[in-house]
C-alpha cells in the first residue's frame, strides 16, 4: 500500500509500425492510427486494412509481408472500438502479421495473449504480443498527499475530441520555451506515442486515483507534467475514470477541450453535450478536493472541421464570451501562445 | 457490447460461517465480520482471530476444527483492509481452515486462488476458495439508457459510515410495507449478506457504470432496487467508483449517509469531511446527468456512538436545519418511517 510512486516503466515496442485499421468505417474509432501518424509519424511506415474499411491514414497501404520488406517490425492495431474487443474476423490478418515476422501491439481491453491461435503463432515465430492496455502490477490506493512540481490535466466535454492532442501540443510548447515538461499518457494511443504511461481506464476501479498519482510522481517545483485526460465527468459510461484521474492528478491547471458543433455525447444520442462552462465549473469544484489551487487556463477547441477563417472568428468570439484564452493547439498561432502564457501564470 | 442486462448470478457460499478476524486492531477494518453478524447472524456460528486482534464480534471464539464440529462449512475473512491484501502471517490460519474441512471466502482484491499453498491445499482437501471480489465476466460499457422500475442509492460523506446498513434497512422497511424491493450489493460484505451482487470497486475502470447498469436491470414500474453505495464523491482515493456507480445506477432517490462527529476522511487526516449539504448538492448535480428526476429523500445518520437521547435531539436538529427527514435506520422509529415515506413520495 505504501509503494513509493515512480514514473511508469517504458513500453517495449519496436518501430517502425504498420498501422492496422481492421474494417473500420468511422474515423472516430481509428484514433490510435491517427494519433500515431500525427505524433509519431517517423515511426509509422504504412497502413493495412480489411475489405470494408472506409477510413485511411493516408499512409501507403501494404500487406504485412510488404511492410517487413521495407523494415517494419510491429503491427499496431490502430482501432479503438467501444468496449475494446478484437473481432474474430480480424484474427486471420493478425496471424498473417505474426507469420510475416511482425510483433503485434494492441490497446484493446481484450488481451492478444488470450487468443489461443495468436498466442501459439507468436510463440512459434518468436514474436511478441504487446498488450498496451494491461496496467502495471502493484498500483497503490491513492493517498491524496500533495506532490511537488506542477501538473496540467486536459478535461473534455466528451470523449474523442482532442484531450490527447491538446496535452501533446502543450507539452511540446512548454519544451519549446525551455521549460521542463513531460507528457503523461493515460490511454493506449498516448502510451504508444510517449513510449510509457498507464492505461487509466483499464486499472481496477479502486485504484484509478492511485494510478494517476503513480503516473505523475513528485518532481522539481518548476517541472510540468502535462497529463492526458480521459472521458468526461459528464459521460454516462466513463465519468468514473475522469473523476479518479482528476483527483489523483491534483492538477494546478486544467485546459478544457471541446469540439465546436458536437451537440451530443458520442454514441449516446439521448445525452446533450454539457456546455464548456458547465464542465469547467464542475471540474474546478471537484478538482479542488485534492488541489484547492486548481484553476482553468483556457479552452482548446478542435476546429479541424472548420476553415481557418471560421476557426479564428469562433475562437475570438469564445474568448470574449468566456474571458479565457481560447485556441486550437493544432493550429497554434498567437491564440495558443496566449493559452500557454495563462497556463504558466503564477 | 450489447449484453442484455440481467441480475447478477447468485454466489455459492455454504453456511454456517466462521468469521475470521486476522489480527485486526481497528473495528472499521472488520466491517465484513460485523455486517455478517448484524444482517446474516443466523448464518454465523463463531469467530476466529489471531494473537494481536483487539476487535471482536461477540460471537463465540473457536478454532476451525471446533467450528466444523458445530456444523460450520465456510471460513469467511471478515476483515477488509485498505488495498485488500491478505498478509502472509494469515496464511497458516487459512491453511488450518482448509485442512479442518472449511471452504474459504474472501472479499480481498488479492485472490485466494493466487496463493500457491492455499490453492494446493484446497485442491487436496476438495475445498472451495471463493473470491467474492472477482467481478463476473462480460460486464458491458454502460449505455446510459433509462431503465424501468425505481432505484434508490445510498451516498455518503465518506467510506465506512453506514451506506450498506442504510440500504439494507431501507430494503427491509420497503418489504415490510409490502413493496417489491431488492437490496443490490456492490461490496464484498453486501454480496455475502445478499447472496449476490457485483463488487463494483473491483471492475475495470471503463466498466464501473456498466456494472451498475447490470446490477439493477429493468424491473416493474413499482419495484424498488435499493443499491448499496460505495466510497464518496469527495474521497481522494475512491471517488471514481462513487461517480460511476451514481451514473450507472440512475437513482430516482438518494439517501445521504453520514456519521456525526467524523471530521475527516477516514485514513486521510489532511482531508476535511464535506458537509451533508455539499455532498447532496454534488450528488444531485452529477446524478441528474443520467436521471434528471433524481432527488434526495433524506439523511441517514449513524448514531451508534451516541446515547438514544443525544441521537434523538441531533436528528431533530438536523431535520430542522436541512428541511429533510433525518433518521438512524438502525434505531428505526418514527424518524425512519418519515424517511421511508419521503423515499416513496411520488
Amino acid at each position: 500500500m505504501s509503494a513509493t510512486p515512480s514514473a511508469p516503466a517504458p513500453l517495449r515496442l519496436d518501430p517502425p509500425y504498420l498501422l492496422f485499421l481492421g474494417d473500420v468505417d468511422e474515423a472516430g474509432f481509428a484514433k490510435t492510427a491517427f494519433g500515431l501518424r500525427d505524433w509519431a509519424g517517423d515511426r509509422c511506415t504504412g497502413e493495412y486494412s480489411l475489405p470494408g474499411a472506409t477510413v485511411t491514414t493516408g499512409l501507403p497501404m501494404m500487406t504485412p509481408a510488404e511492410a517487413v520488406k521495407v523494415g517494419a517490425r510491429s503491427l499496431v492495431i490502430g482501432v479503438a472500438n467501444p468496449g475494446g474487443i478484437i473481432p474474430p474476423h480480424w484474427i486471420d490478418a493478425l496471424a498473417e502479421a505474426l507469420e510475416a515476422g511482425l510483433d503485434i501491439a494492441s490497446g484493446m481491453h481484450v488481451r492478444l495473449a488470450d487468443d489461443p491461435r495468436l498466442s501459439e503463432l507468436a510463440q512459434r515465430h518468436g514474436r511478441r504480443l504487446v498488450d498496451i492496455r494491461t496496467p502495471p502490477p502493484g498500483i497503490p490506493v491513492a493517498n491524496g498527499r500533495k506532490r511537488s512540481g506542477k501538473r496540467l490535466l486536459t478535461v473534455g466535454t466528451d470523449c474523442a475530441l482532442g484531450k490527447k492532442y491538446t496535452a501533446l501540443a502543450i507539452a511540446r510548447a512548454l519544451a519549446g520555451r525551455g521549460i521542463a515538461a513531460d507528457f503523461r499518457a493515460t490511454g493506449q494511443t498516448g502510451i504508444m506515442v510517449a513510449g510509457s504511461g498507464i492505461p487509466i481506464d483499464s486499472v481496477v476501479a479502486d485504484f484509478i486515483a492511485g494510478a494517476a498519482e503513480l503516473l505523475s510522481p513528485d518532481a522539481p517545483q518548476d517541472h510540468w507534467d502535462v497529463i492526458e485526460g480521459q472521458g468526461s465527468l459528464f459521460h454516462p459510461s466513463y465519468s468514473g475514470v475522469s473523476l479518479g484521474l482528476l483527483h489523483g492528478s491534483q492538477p494546478d491547471v486544467i485546459v478544457l477541450c471541446h469540439q465546436p458543433g458536437r451537440t451530443h455525447t458520442l454514441g449516446h444520442a439521448g445525452y446533450r453535450l454539457p456546455s464548456i462552462e458547465e464542465v469547467v465549473e464542475m471540474a474546478l469544484k471537484l478538482g479542488a478536493r485534492t488541489n484547492p489551487a486548481i484553476r482553468c487556463a483556457g479552452v482548446a477547441l478542435n476546429t479541424s472541421a472548420l476553415t481557418e477563417d471560421t476557426a479564428t472568428v469562433l475562437m475570438g468570439a469564445e474568448r470574449d464570451r468566456l474571458g479565457l484564452p481560447v485556441a486550437d493547439p493544432i493550429r497554434g498561432g498567437p491564440e495558443f501562445d496566449a493559452l500557454i502564457d495563462e497556463c504558466l501564470r503564477e
